[in-house]
């Protein structure tokens, strides 16, 4: 039980360091407002800035566990961010989820224009690739080429963007969708970047196989127990406690594993899910404490 | 006199060769249309087919003074033309440029709907990304991270996306832009992307700094004139001509070297600039007839 406690008590204090530490490379990173075209580079800021950070967070403890210089694991933890940043300005925008509220401020295109989110959107990803590719991110070229190589196939058209047309797809249709399919979507639409911030410590410590995909499979059940928890949020939280709206999945006939278990049962499976993630770690030791504290807490966050 | 003959008659013989030979590539990059989320896959083929080929001939031209493979040099070209292909995509969207007519076919957005078309683009840009990346472009992880690194540059911030808001804002505020302002808008939006289309090339060859730079100032002069001749015949030509909507420039009020210098002068530059870009080929030998064809008959085109 004290352990419980005291894990509990090390991640609510790494979390949001690790979120500030981001937050400062981020700031770093990101092109400073001056010049005609600011407008664009404000965009960015707003947002890229904000967040929960839990998959830069990922980069950074699954990098500690080889041992990967802090800078290199923050530089591929702010690309990753970059990236999950400008999914989410487009994913808000009004010809996809037409959403106004986002980590308790107004969405890109409401702050600015639809345009500028565009833009600022795909600026985002140009970055967060570019980023990987520089330099400063590892001193081996082929470290940085494979962290872009993954990053590609994570949030393209097999990955994040495949997930987010089924999930267009759905809403249009208004048919059910079943278990299989709800899982896929999931695991295309968030589950696949996760799944890659785990495994980019792995990548940037030139890691054995075994640990890499033992760390791949760590981030692909937290995902899905992440995503659950995410939906029963939607389902039980305000507006207010999430910083965005909330019941929307309900009000557009969304099928999530909220709407098609009930709540119960949906959380007993987020908690199966989350117990699973911590076994993939076993052959990891005390180091990886805060992944496996990441994973018991995942189901009871309240944003 | 019976020289430039020879020479128009090889570019049009050797674009046309180039061109399905990328659209070769694209076809067996892209992903096939197939499982629940297909119609994602079908925009972005429809969104990457068709279209000359300036960028990815560039690539190839540049590729052969070096001697490169063949194949490395064609996904290169791929590539850059799925880059070029998302901003197309982007342009379009009613936020945007708002257009109907794309390569004589309905834009993306028009033959599908807008959150395709948004999806679609996004998924092209990390399709770019991701193929430059994979082992098959080239053997040696440096190749790949620094063409990766200087597509993101071009493709970003102080790039294309740069360059496309300020057009956006230059649009808005209705106020004429002077020459410099425009030469910085254009170079944003377009130049960077031919540059680096000319310069990749080299980075496939490994060459010596001096032809790198060489290549790529030969790409900056040429995307210059490219752009005037753009605008000379969005001013002058017929929409079936250039299977896109013409006289939208002059239509939006929208300052172009064209509308500040007038036709005559702006053809002059053109002229000028061709001829400067051709001058930065002269450390290269017969090899490099093609590039020089291409510069000279630029301003020539009728679509």
């Amino acid at each position: 039980m004290s352990e419980t406690v005291a894990a509990a008590d090390a991640l609510s204090t790494a979390l949001p360091e690790a979120a500030a530490e981001i937050e400062r490379t981020l700031d770093a990173l990101l092109p400073r407002p001056e010049g005609a075209e600011s407008r664009l580079f404000e965009a960015m800021r707003y947002a890229a800035m904000g967040g929960k950070r839990l998959r830069g967070f990922l980069v950074i403890e699954g990098a500690r566990q080889f041992g990967v210089a802090r800078a290199s694991a923050l530089r591929t933890a702010a690309a990753i961010e970059m990236l999950h940043a400008y999914s989410l300005v487009h994913d808000d925008l009004p010809a996809m989820d037409d959403d106004d509220l986002r980590r308790g401020k107004p969405t890109v295109h409401r702050a600015f224009d639809e345009a500028t989110a565009i833009l600022a959107g795909d600026a985002l990803q140009a970055a967060a690739f570019g980023t990987l590719a520089d330099e400063d991110t590892h001193s081996d070229a082929a470290v940085r080429v494979e962290l872009v190589r993954c990053l590609a196939r994570a949030a393209g058209a097999r990955g994040m963007c495949g997930g987010q047309m089924l999930d267009m797809l759905a809403e249009q249709a208004g048919a059910p969708m079943d278990e299989p399919a709800i899982g896929r979507l999931q695991l295309l639409k968030t589950g696949r970047l996760i799944e890659f911030s785990a495994e980019a410590g792995a990548i940037l410590g030139k890691a054995p196989m075994a640990q890499r995909h033992a760390l791949a499979a760590f981030g692909r059940e937290l995902g899905a127990a992440f995503q659950i928890a995410d939906d029963l949020l939607d389902a039980t939280a305000s507006a207010e406690q999430a910083g965005k709206r909330t019941g929307k999945d309900a009000e557009a006939g969304k099928a999530t594993l909220v709407s098609l278990l009930g709540i119960e049962r949906a959380r007993l499976q987020a908690e199966r899910l989350a117990e699973q993630a911590i076994r993939h770690l076993d052959s990891f030791g005390e180091r990886a404490g805060l992944l496996r504290a990441l994973a018991a807490f995942t189901v009871q966050r309240k944003n």
